[in-house]
């Protein structure tokens, strides 16, 4: 194993596992030796992938799991039947502190249900947040909760404020994130009045959160880059991802017909390769397959299911670029600071 | 005046208006001699137009209205000071029973207020909607609501599910059109209360109802077309909607970065450029200009505010499409029916 940061790997989650995970992890490792990975499967369905894969496990350590937990099972069954699953392990690493971020492809509910149990909130946190990366004009906006809860009241949203940038500091190098609302309308009087007490919140507290806060956004400004950090519950969160998910695969829908429309049509694509390559490049899904569980003492990434090797590795390239960060210090220290000034209880850690 | 068909027009409202609503009709009517217009504004300012626009003026008849409400003007204010203005008197020509459809590209909040109070809600009906037609892979799908309100209970979105489904057939020609519900998962247990409640009492009620009601939809079957009315409360929906214009924006953006990245990808834009109008004429949101608020004894087409002649002309073309509809009718005896047998007591079209 190589030393520098460690991350501990789910080597059984996901659609095509194990074999585009250990992929991934070659891809990752290949030309850099400052990772190492804790890897947590079925040995013997592991071992020909190493041996395809020598630079993966040059950097990984096996251990052992004889089980998997499948796509369809239930959190509570995952709960009930999870002890001794690569998921449940991976995890496990973490909690430990052999490792300060875990990375699975596997069942989404299953995986946040254990992490939640295992591994409990921050200080501070009531629920942990769904963070995803979402291109924009700019560059790229993080956007949470995308789904780990159903509903957030007001404190919630300040959490997810407070961990959102936190996040944007240590995933994009940005220095001072700005922050938006989203919402219906950017006027005061708009909206829900959880939304709007969150905005009087943040306000109120600015002396101890410090953040650029910018007040509410709408749909259109995430795309646009209007902020770095968009907060929303994880209902809306969730809807608004997957419309923009399937609005963009509409629109390169329409620009395909467009360039197969005719033998002029395809000649000139040809002619356009090189900016339609960059295109095709920027709309690649697996460039931004990762989704990041926030809140938790420990940093749980998500990668989709259905994902290759090209994206299981962007997911542990996120989790390598998150390791080194100091978040839940961060985290921890706004979020108590402001409880404590606004006199109110902190949650201590427990899933309410 | 033509016979036939006749739509009320707020000549007044919107960022370019008149000249843009005159010139539109005018759009609308060269060619067609079936639809006239009861066109509401000041008339120094339409004289002038009309004679510019001299099909247009044929097809109308000007009712003086001597002031206008602005923009910014807040829906408390516009019920206050609304009285004489175009808008309020072009919604008064739908209560008189002199026109079944007003285009109005003014103040939104304005517009839904003076209609909601000037035409009430449909026996059976506690709140309107607006819906938006959406692109998608396969056509055009309903999506309300979108921004009428701000949350919706489970009765409601049984109420949006009625109406939407009267709107898709009279605006669209389908027959049985699908209908899905906007949630996070696709599973029963997913998701808000009030929507899994009202999922549950469509499949009740549905010897009155008789929809096609296809269950839960994600983000990302809006744009497949997977459904032909999705229905959702007005935040989610309007998040929904705005996402999905940014994205299309985005990818819009960046399509045309690929294409003008370099001397070869401009020459194969030329060469490609009878596929890529066709795009440019998919994409063009003028296209598709028209929010119609459901649900009240008229029905209202909202205009975008900042639109050019040809978006406002999609707006009265939506009206002209809608006029002939038996809408009111038809929504009005399946909730009349479905809340009889359900035993509850219907609304009788007060503002609740």
């Amino acid at each position: 194993m190589n030393e520098g940061v460690i991350i501990a790997i789910d080597a059984m989650g996901g659609d095509h596992a194990p074999d585009i995970v250990i992929e991934g992890l070659d891809r990752v490792v290949r030309g850099r030796s400052d990772v190492a990975f804790l890897v947590h499967g079925d040995e013997a369905r592991l071992a020909p992938l190493f041996e395809r894969y020598p630079a993966a496990g040059r950097a990984s350590r096996i251990t052992h799991a004889s089980d998997v937990i499948g796509m369809e099972v239930k959190p509570s069954q995952a709960l009930r039947r999870g002890k001794g699953t690569s998921m449940w392990n991976a995890i496990d690493s973490v909690k430990a502190g052999a490792a300060g971020v875990v990375v699975s492809a596997g069942n989404t509910g299953a995986l946040m249900a254990i992490a939640m149990l295992q591994l409990r909130t921050l200080e501070g946190v009531h629920r942990p947040a769904l963070v995803a990366s979402w291109p924009t004009v700019r560059g790229v906006t993080a956007v949470l909760d995308v789904g780990a809860n159903v509903t957030a009241d007001a404190e919630q949203l300040v959490e997810f404020a407070v961990m959102g940038e936190a996040y944007a500091r240590a995933r994009y190098g940005l220095s001072r994130p700005s922050i938006g609302l989203l919402n219906v309308g950017s006027e005061d009087m708009k909206g829900h009045e959880e939304i709007r007490e969150a905005a009087r919140l943040i306000r109120e507290r600015q002396g101890d959160l410090d953040l650029d806060f910018r007040g509410f956004i709408e749909g259109d400004d995430i795309s646009q880059g209007v902020v770095d950090v968009v907060v929303t519950d994880g209902f809306t969160g969730n809807i608004a991802l997957k419309t923009a998910e399937g609005t963009a695969r509409l629109v390169g829908g329409f620009v395909r017909e467009a360039l197969t429309a005719g033998p002029l049509a395809m000649l000139g694509a040809v002619l356009a390769s090189g900016g339609l390559s960059r295109l095709t490049d920027r709309m690649d899904p697996r460039k931004v397959n990762a989704g990041v569980f926030l809140g938790l003492n420990g940093i749980v990434v998500k990668s989709h299911g259905g994902t290759d090797a090209v994206g299981f590795a962007t997911a542990v390239e996120t989790a390598i670029g998150l390791a080194p960060s100091r978040f839940a210090e961060e985290v921890g220290a706004k979020l108590r600071a402001a409880v404590a000034h606004a006199g109110a209880p902190a949650n201590l850690g427990a899933i309410p």
